[in-house]
């Protein structure tokens, strides 16, 4: 009635692909991204760096980068049908919902689909990407009745985001932590976005697909609706005090506390928290407001001594993203425009020596 | 470098779910639904039967078989602005991808959306059933510049659908035929665009998002997309001998033939095909031509002789199709949309009793 194979509920340490993009040294509690570690990386390089690292290999030379960060501005504009389809969505679409429907209309333009050649997926990769600052915003902007933006092809790829979110052109310090955050939001070995990605791309199936089955995963609260949910928790008290209370209570109450802990951290810090926590601290400094900070250190203190568990990225990147002015529900589209060389780089990396995904199951049913 | 667990590519024989919805005895060479044998099933239910055992674990009884089918029936319409949508796709748009840009869309119309309760997701299930003809069909129809075709609700699921697809009603034993694919196509284990979806589900995402990773892997020529392969080259042919010839070039240049063979039955027959070539012998009886039989027939012992491989379930379907006169086109959307019974069910089932779908990797990327 069933192999002789253990089973491993929720694939638990088992080793789903061979990767040569990213992995998470649990031991050396380091994020290496070809052979980088992502927290170096983000001392001294952007998310463009990282996009041609993740999609290249290597590094950008200063006339790579040129190239590369024009093939994206070049792609900043999407089809006028795809806002008139993004405007038909009712009001209540959640803006995952929405960016998902974008994306998936987007297939339909690309005439060259059929093509899973390195160099067709890579190209539909920066095309992608360029085009998904305007979809994530665009499809929450036209769900919500407000006007589609513009993007300003002038701006570099994280300020021209930016500004099209809030509609103002960002300082430059606000586009350097906004970037940093796409850029600690790049890629992370195995999660279940990334999973469902090669999966989906395992049966030959295109990169708009694997994208989209992306953002379905993304969307549940298990995996990126985190970041929204824990702003969510922060929008709820006024002060220090009464965070500590409201975390006290969710913990007697024995609710879930978004924003803590990781399945493969375990009970360790995630270094892009506090790296996050610094843009935190920079941010609170200049807009001269540290109540923010103040309730997550707070937080943080809590968790620690009550459960053992410490902060990860989304605990620190939604106080830094309501401090930039972003609207809570493009938190997690937001997370996902980021993923995207993550995702697009694993499924080059599927197409180029595949095979599909086609586990077996334990069966428990009515016997036969 | 990386953990020590054995690396097993497309996770091959690992048990990646515990389910009591299906199970392939490779054995015993059955399909088992719920404690039933398909092709046994084959024989005396229709697909509502399934749609019934596989969402509520038993078959149903009259009132419950009345009930359901009016549950479907009132779901035939979807809504205008879906329609406008899809409209607006490009007329390149692949059908699948018209499909899943349809589905998404319609998770804006759910009031209830962030509701996983069993009877909440059943509910959903059932309207995404009812609509998923007018979605398939319409999507194929409005991206082809044709009009949209309006569902006729007087008619059974298998008969509006198909009715649907020719736009002609058809005759009931035309309907039984289309009827007895959907059944076979309703669940088959854990197959790649099975398994999407309960990845997808187990982030706490919702059947929609499942749903729509589920067509994106559906729709990749290793898995749904060989039905359509299997029409197009028995259209490169014209008679039994031109076939076969067809066939030993293929197998000369080491081409992939598509319909044969099956990663779970291995070289033992699919039995579903072995019910679908009934199916189609009573089609060419009925219409006083048997050329695609004969066909069919030569490719089978071609097949055999040459590679030891036997005929899939899509191998059969494809010529089904093509002569109850189903544009090629359609043949994966189809498929889907049978599977979508056996998708929600696993759906439901991984939100009832979830452990996020987190694997790992081995690193075999630069050194750091």
């Amino acid at each position: 009635m069933s192999t002789k194979e253990k089973y491993v509920p929720g694939l638990d340490g088992v080793i789903a692909s061979e990767t040569a993009i990213s992995f998470l040294d649990t031991e050396q509690e380091k994020i290496i991204i070809r052979g980088h570690e992502l927290i170096e990386l983000s001392k001294s390089n952007d998310y463009i760096d990282i996009v041609h690292l993740l999609l290249n290999g290597t590094l950008p030379d200063s006339t790579e980068k040129l190239v590369l960060e024009k093939e994206l501005t070049t792609n900043y504009d999407i089809p006028t049908d795809v806002m008139k389809l993004l405007a038909l969505l009712p009001k209540q679409t959640h803006p995952m919902d929405g960016l998902r429907t974008g994306l998936s209309a987007l297939s339909g333009y690309d005439e060259d689909i059929e093509n899973r050649s390195l160099e067709a997926n890579k190209r539909r990769a920066y095309a992608l990407l360029g085009n998904l600052p305007a979809i994530t915003v665009n499809s929450y902007r036209l769900i919500h009745g407000q006007e589609a933006v513009q993007p300003n092809q002038e701006l570099s790829y994280s300020a021209n985001f930016l500004y099209m979110i809030t509609g103002e052109e960002p300082e430059a310090w606000e586009a350097e932590i906004f970037d940093r955050s796409l850029l600690l939001y790049s890629e992370h070995e195995m999660p279940n976005s990334t999973f469902t990605a090669r999966v989906i791309a395992s049966t030959n199936s295109d990169l708009y697909g694997a994208l989209t089955g992306g953002v379905a995963s993304l969307k549940g609260n298990l995996h990126g609706g985190a970041n929204e949910a824990v702003m969510y928790m922060l929008n709820e008290a006024k002060s220090v005090g009464e965070f500590e209370e409201l975390l006290q209570k969710k913990l007697m109450k024995k609710e879930k506390i978004m924003g803590f802990g990781h399945r493969v951290y375990m009970k360790k810090m995630d270094p892009r928290a506090l790296v996050m926590k610094e843009s935190l601290k920079q941010l609170c400094d200049k807009k001269g407001d540290s109540l923010l900070l103040e309730m997550c250190e707070a937080g943080e203190k809590v968790m620690r001594e009550e459960k053992g568990l410490y902060p990860n990225l989304d605990y620190y990147a939604a106080p830094v993203y309501w401090m930039l002015g972003i609207p809570i529900g493009l938190y997690t589209p937001i997370f996902f425009s980021a993923r995207t060389a993550g995702l697009a780089a694993h499924v080059i990396e599927q197409h180029n020596n595949n095979r599909l995904f086609r586990p077996r199951v334990n069966y428990i049913g009515e016997s036969y």
